[in-house]
């Protein structure tokens, strides 16, 4: 079996010509084992409807494009291209977008990294 | 103590202005436990001058700009805005840039993804 998987999900600035509510979740289309990771379009003006915390995952936010406001636990944040925003599970958490917001979510297993960079890494 | 961390890296396309070798990585930045995420750009032309795999990470591929070329043990893919590739910890991986290239690339502990989507978060 290969030791990879590949797919093409488009230019992300058009992702909702391909994915419902311009989101799309990689776990599925990759066959993820370590992390779930979305990638999303907001549109300028839009609110998520609702507020949401985590059991177990940690959520990393990484803005690429466009403008918005990001709460947690009713603290405000800017947001823009290059912000980045790790969320504990138990922050409550919501967004709005001002302009059109792009921005890609991953979330995985709090404290379950166990080495990373050069500790896990073998040059071959 | 807060549940989130926040921070800046600046647009993406002129990461090389503030990250050595056009390269940030936010574990450390954002005192990640669930994995470690880089965001690179590779200048057009470039190779990495090395192969490597992984001990026990998966890692996803990102790609947001660019063009180029991603070998995993032998096989050569192309890839430019919207290819995601995971590939599992004994792929062994290098790359080139035939253009700017930007991506993302997270790694977390393969197998460790216990619920996800809707099945880990809460809404409240």
């Amino acid at each position: 079996m290969a030791n990879f998987k590949k797919s093409e999900i488009g230019k992300i600035e058009e992702i909702e010509k391909n994915y419902e509510n311009g989101k799309v979740f990689l776990h599925d289309i990759l066959n993820l084992t370590s992390s779930e990771i979305s990638i999303t379009k907001m549109p300028k003006g839009t609110k998520l409807p609702f507020n949401h915390k985590h059991k177990q995952n940690e959520e990393i936010y990484i803005f690429l494009k466009g403008e918005g406001i990001f709460t947690i636990d009713g603290e405000k944040i800017e947001i823009k291209e290059g912000t980045l925003i790790k969320v504990l599970p138990e922050g409550i958490r919501t967004m709005e977008a001002k302009d059109d917001l792009e921005y890609i979510c991953i979330q995985a297993k709090k404290d379950s990294l166990e080495q990373f960079g050069l500790g896990d890494g073998e040059l071959c």
